[in-house]
């Protein structure tokens, strides 16, 4: 696909991962960045608050709280997390994000620098705290809202993390979906 | 209890803690801390190799993948997990340790210093690492003891942080139990 057919977002996204693949994240500087991707400063910070935003935060994790609040309330805390996010995978247009070579790159970059931990950490938290409340807006207990919401985002993180490490050709959705089942049933 | 009646590592931390709580994490030097705590920086340091080391990582951590180890292989993978968390915490001493003021301190101050987060999630991956493996060897598929390990941090640490920034008077081992098996037994 043409350069011209993507975004600005998504044309400077791209420029930066594989800048970062190429150098190391802590190497190239937004200068570096905005210089090969052919825009301003300006037009950078626009779209990225900063250089860590390039690789940490996704378009798909709001989408994970409202459809756990859209989960029948009838049903246990940790399977409304877990069908929440699988829900939410099932759309198409989340299912060609999480498939794209930027979504493993950018998992991959977010494991393997130290710097990057604690934006990582934060967006996360972010996720983490939206899911606990939707979880408590359908009746569960603040406290196990909390624990089913960090079991979820510990779990994914988890299966995410080691995905992001193999290279077995399976897909981000399939690793989260099957771990996240076996989890859920009781898999041995 | 008299200071003379504690370990020398007790007495260091014990300062320490109350340092930082008066005076904040990272306005305290190490300098200050072995000055008030009568000892050299030798000392300090033959005890605690960083700073961070007084507040993070716990002689209780190791004790959650032994007991996880030690769980009936039939049982699902979540399920060993938890029993394993709850069963480490029932040993007497784990739970005066839980109990105790340094404990609440440790967890309040690891929540609340930005500087802290990175060797609080590095000391949390160890353990989360031990656990899988543990569960790995009991039979568990290892994308599925990496979900269960994950989950299991993942909802400890939540509740953990919402336990030590209230104030109801609970100690950390009943509301990590009570929290811990409402989701394992899918109490709504």
């Amino acid at each position: 696909m043409p350069s011209t057919a993507r975004s600005t977002p998504e044309h400077v996204q791209r420029t930066a991962l594989a800048l970062f693949a190429a150098s190391g994240y802590d190497q190239v500087t937004v200068a570096a960045i905005a210089r090969a991707a052919g825009v301003s400063h300006m037009t950078f910070f626009r779209h990225f608050p900063t250089k860590e935003s390039v690789v940490v935060g996704d378009v798909f994790d709001p989408l994970i709280a409202l459809a756990v609040a859209q989960q029948p309330e009838q049903h246990p805390p940790l399977r409304r997390a877990v069908d929440g996010l699988l829900g939410a995978m099932a759309d198409p247009a989340a299912r060609e994000h999480l498939g794209s070579e930027e979504f493993r790159l950018r998992i991959r970059l977010a494991a393997s620098t130290p710097s990057l931990r604690a934006a990582v950490r934060a967006a996360t938290q972010v996720t983490e705290d939206e899911i606990a409340r939707a979880l408590g807006a359908g009746g569960t207990a603040p406290r196990t809202a909390r624990a089913a919401a960090g079991a979820l985002m510990g779990a994914a993180s988890a299966v995410l993390l080691d995905w992001a490490g193999g290279d077995d050709g399976t897909e981000a959705a399939s690793a989260l979906t099957r771990a996240l089942q076996d989890l859920l049933r009781g898999a041995p």
